[in-house]
């Protein structure tokens, strides 16, 4: 049985074309078609060449250390424990030969498991036998290689996936068109990577309302996922009208910020998408507050500190029938490296979690952090267009509206959406079009 | 204007009749009927009786202390920051009259406000002026007794709403009928309330699905919240059968689990309802993890440590057409309270996150963790029957289904849904029914 979650027992099993995690990681299961000598306990295997990678096997069959002679004169090794190599082989009992997905649970594998033979194939993989209970299996070189752990280091400020950016990016908006996107998958793989490296794109030429029947922004969400349906409906509108009698009216800014904070989970996309827009002013504002989040952190690590260990709540109420509420971090940084950050200052409620001797100091950081995603260094801004559409990731671009004068109706549909498709979607076209000259990344954690 | 979040520019401002984010707190605007005098810096304030708190401004108005006076012979006082206060003023420029939301931002206080004078008046709120701008507002007393910040101290393992539990919740089930929950408000409560506080609950009587012409379990999640749709649809089937002529088939059981750890944002919720179950044993499993944490975090610090401090790797690939991925940790515990798990052996990818000096032990407290989940004192059995569901906090309480065999159909619907709209609904239902005897929750983050 492949897949053990619930949803997938009636899936059908189809084999997978290569589809592997990275692109650096091989996953086929070719057969042997020479018999290779067997490398026992401390012995190195020699191979064939000077370059040929050598095995070594130590701490009684606890440990191989590969030595990958790849040129270098540096030593350069990796070191595997035998319970994460038993845990990853590649053997058809280990691993569904279709679709990659583990077949054992750790219980499956004896706690004392040690190496006791692994040898190198003229296939490049290595040969693995396991005591105590004779276990075969076998795992591919590279992609040992490309999943070594040897050097794990402390974790980085933004995951290296991460693009940041400021007010440059006015001069270069990561855009594309509906039609672009719908036909072209080298067109969509880039809106996308936009998207997930810069939590930001901008989408015209959507089809009108009357075309497809329903709001046009949910003809661009199918593109990289599903609707998260809430309180506000699929889609909600943002209108507002001037009164053509009052001179004297000004429509008000908007102050950057993430939508829904009192939300768990937060809607991680949101889409705002353009019917009209005949007022003066009022243009978008976006603010990658990852930006910020470095600044900050560099200007006062303690301030970052601080924002990042002590909670502040977030609280929304209307009419009798909604009251959303969390408790969360403003700059979310689980393990170390920053996922997220919520910043809404007005539906910022009381803060009550942030002990006395600290509180006087979260304010003073929180005040800061707010100044910095309020420079206008850091400021996107950007006339929204009818047929136009925007898409933020809502757990890292802040986004906003300039204040707006004069007569004239401006209205927006939006809708939320999540990112975990759109990653999914991402990955699977640049696997189908790694071919075709996209390089597909790395990293798809 | 109220709320600054874009889809609530339109929404009509409703009177709140004191819906409050706790029972403790009350936020109405009682107009003064007697002028006070005025406490300046330095000066406690007498009040008119030995029990009447009392105020203490200190550090050039940069603190207020409030000596609680409540009967109590130990000097129970609470201190507040001037910014603090400030930030919650309960005056009609600083929080809307209506719909209880703040109107500025922290831009809008100065940096070195202080307090100039507190004074308590008849209606029992202190009237505050701050420096260095003169402003003028007022906060409840007893809002600032439930709201204080004095005593906080580190956070505890878990949140004080959890109630864990083990088999013993076999004998009583946390159950309704969907009959009661949509006709009893008191029964809905406690339902809610069930999946809130211990993360499972099941409703029965659900209606046929002839007579809701779609899933019945649509029914039970509009009383709760919202679907998540995902790639498996809104509603997932999930259905096996046994072939009459093979008696010697054995349906396997499925180890306990959490759904879609390669999914971010999780699920938070999951609902499974059964339309078919001939099958003898298949009965349904659930576990709650937060017990599991509770052991192991006893009987081994380290391995706690361990298991949420790196992060583990999940994975999901299907066809060609999806590949979803995630790098969490196992427990999750950001600011130091576990707020979710991800538990899936066989959806755990490569680790590749952890540290060579740490693997082994992590290993170790990897197979630890699930040995303990798997251990029949936290095993609650039951028998799922046809027009019924279970609900389960898929962020802690893991599922799974025991062996079976026999011949018959086991046939279940699935979906997913999330916790803020359940939330949500619980707050605002023990508000409206507060005076119906059922106890609000004092703690509603």
């Amino acid at each position: 049985m492949g897949q053990i979650d619930e949803p997938n027992l009636m899936r059908p099993m189809i084999s997978l074309p290569g589809l592997n995690h990275n692109s650096a990681q091989i996953d086929r299961m070719t057969p042997m078609t020479q018999k290779p000598r067997a490398l026992s306990s401390n012995e190195f295997s020699n191979g064939t060449s000077a370059d040929t990678p050598k095995l070594e096997i130590q701490n009684s069959g606890n440990v191989l250390t590969i030595h990958w002679n790849d040129g270098r004169n540096d030593g350069t090794h990796s070191r595997y424990h035998a319970i994460w190599l038993r845990d990853n082989g590649q053997d058809p009992d280990t691993r569904d030969p279709g679709n990659g997905q583990k077949l054992i649970t750790l219980q499956n594998i004896p706690a004392d498991t040690a190496i006791r033979s692994a040898t190198l194939n003229p296939q490049s993989q290595i040969e693995f036998v396991f005591s105590p209970d004779n276990k075969h299996t076998h795992i591919d070189l590279n992609w040992l290689k490309a999943n070594r752990y040897d050097d794990v280091g402390d974790p980085t400020l933004l995951s290296e996936n991460i693009i940041t950016w400021g007010r440059e990016l006015a001069g270069d908006l990561p855009r594309t068109t509906f039609q672009q996107a719908t036909e072209d998958p080298k067109c969509l793989i880039q809106w996308l990577e936009h998207i997930d490296r810069r939590g930001f794109a901008v989408m015209s030429g959507l089809p009108s309302q009357s075309h497809v029947n329903h709001y046009p922004i949910l003809e661009a969400i199918k593109l990289l996922g599903y609707v998260r349906e809430t309180n506000y409906g699929q889609v909600f509108e943002v209108r507002t009208e001037t009164n053509p009698v009052n001179l004297a009216y000004t429509g008000q800014g908007l102050q950057v910020h993430t939508d829904n904070p009192y939300r768990d989970p937060v809607p991680t996309l949101q889409i705002l998408g353009c019917l009209q827009n005949e007022a003066d002013g009022g243009d978008s504002i976006v603010v990658d507050s990852f930006r910020a989040v470095e600044i900050l952190r560099k200007e006062s690590p303690d301030y970052f500190e601080l924002l990042s260990t002590f909670h502040a709540r977030f609280d929304y109420q209307q009419s009798n029938d909604i009251h959303l509420h969390t408790s969360k971090p403003m700059i979310c940084t689980p393990q170390g490296q920053v996922t997220g950050i919520r910043f809404n200052n007005r539906s910022c409620h009381t803060l009550r979690d942030i002990p006395f001797a600290k509180m006087e100091d979260y304010y003073r950081a929180y005040r800061r952090f707010g100044q910095i995603l309020e420079d206008p260094q850091l400021a996107v801004t950007f006339k929204l267009n009818p047929n136009e559409l925007f898409v933020v990731d809502n757990t890292r671009v802040l986004h906003g509206r300039t204040a707006y004068s004069s007569t004239g109706t401006r209205w927006l549909h939006g809708a939320y959406a999540d990112k975990d498709s759109l990653k999914s979607r991402l990955s699977v076209l640049r696997q189908q079009y790694s071919d075709s000259g996209i390089t597909a990344h790395p990293n798809n954690a």
